[in-house]
């Protein structure tokens, strides 16, 4: 199972969210056909991807919704919402901890700012603490994953921090280039790339 | 050109990042090799989407980075910074506005929200209008984006203003689900995806 590649990894997290979307819907079943229509794929390479779950499609029925979204979960190791600590209580920061629908799917058991006048307070729930503490925190709750909403200048250095600590995932928002040793990987989440996506579709004025 | 599948379009935008990344670093040629190792796709994928650009790569040289860059940005019409609205100038918004690596990509002319004691101001030099005014002044400007960080609640109603006054393209960051008529590309950003992407490179606790 480790060795699903990257883009595989991504592709199952477009299936899940779609899945969900139809299971909202009241939907029980979906083929492959509307997997891959809906997801700009071939229906070759959805079917390809889903043998990793084994044969799970019925003839004729296609593939059972609640079981499917089961088996990604467990494949992409949500079962249950994973635990995280935000670095950096900015803008984007306090945007991510007031998202229900962020928080929904992720535990952030902590906020960490360099900013004394935040250290201290709850930011929509979660207890702020000092960037000096990360290390403690991170250490004695056991944490794997952070995400980094920190300006980008310190943004190396704090990394620095969270993987000396233990922290093995890092969603990292900051145009910051962080060098990852073995065994930690770093997500970069590059907002700007949406944009020129879009800008494709879109008449030039 | 219009033809260029979505997905293609995506791959697109990677391979414009990484080449300004590689540019950045000094390189002047790639091979279709390196950038099918470092993004994660096959040599033939690689091959096979620059094939849009007509023939490009020198044999035994690789693509000459500069030169590509500049048509990918030609074909992603974005040779000069896009203009475009921005809707709900709360975390979010305001992250995006203080962000110099979005602001280089794109042109906010103006911010909209519904709190009375934003408007009038300025957000890191954006002019903040009230909704009231969305409709005038994408008309007056000609404005075709739009992005959407509003309160999901009020996002479907807001989208309806915008493309009804001639908007062609929104990045809605909101959870709502936003119909889109012909003509108009909704582009959905979900911050939680990516979340659960990293977390499967992530040993659990």
């Amino acid at each position: 199972m480790g060795r699903i590649p990257p883009a595989t990894v991504k592709r199952l997290c477009f299936y899940l969210h779609l899945l969900e979307r139809l299971k909202k819907e009241g939907k029980e079943y979906v083929s492959s056909k509307e997997l891959a229509e809906r997801l700009d794929l071939t229906d070759t390479q959805v079917r390809r991807d889903l043998v990793y779950f084994g044969k799970m499609g019925k003839r004729g029925m296609g593939y059972e919704i609640e079981k499917l979204i089961k088996e990604l979960r467990k494949i992409l190791k949500i079962e249950k919402p994973r635990r995280a600590i935000l670095i950096g209580a900015g803008n984007l920061g306090t945007a991510l901890l007031a998202s229900p629908f962020f928080r929904k799917r992720v535990e952030i058991v902590a906020a960490f700012d360099a900013d004394i006048n935040k250290v201290g307070r709850r930011i929509h729930g979660v207890p702020v603490y000092s960037d000096c503490e990360i290390s403690r925190v991170v250490r004695e709750m056991g944490i794997k994953i952070a995400i980094l909403t920190t300006p980008p200048d310190v943004a190396p250095d704090i990394a620095g921090i969270l993987i000396n600590a233990g922290i093995q995932g890092i969603l990292n928002f900051t145009p910051a280039s962080i060098k990852s040793p073995p065994g930690v990987f770093i997500h970069d989440v590059d907002l700007t790339m949406e944009l020129e996506y879009l800008s494709f579709f879109v008449e030039e004025e």
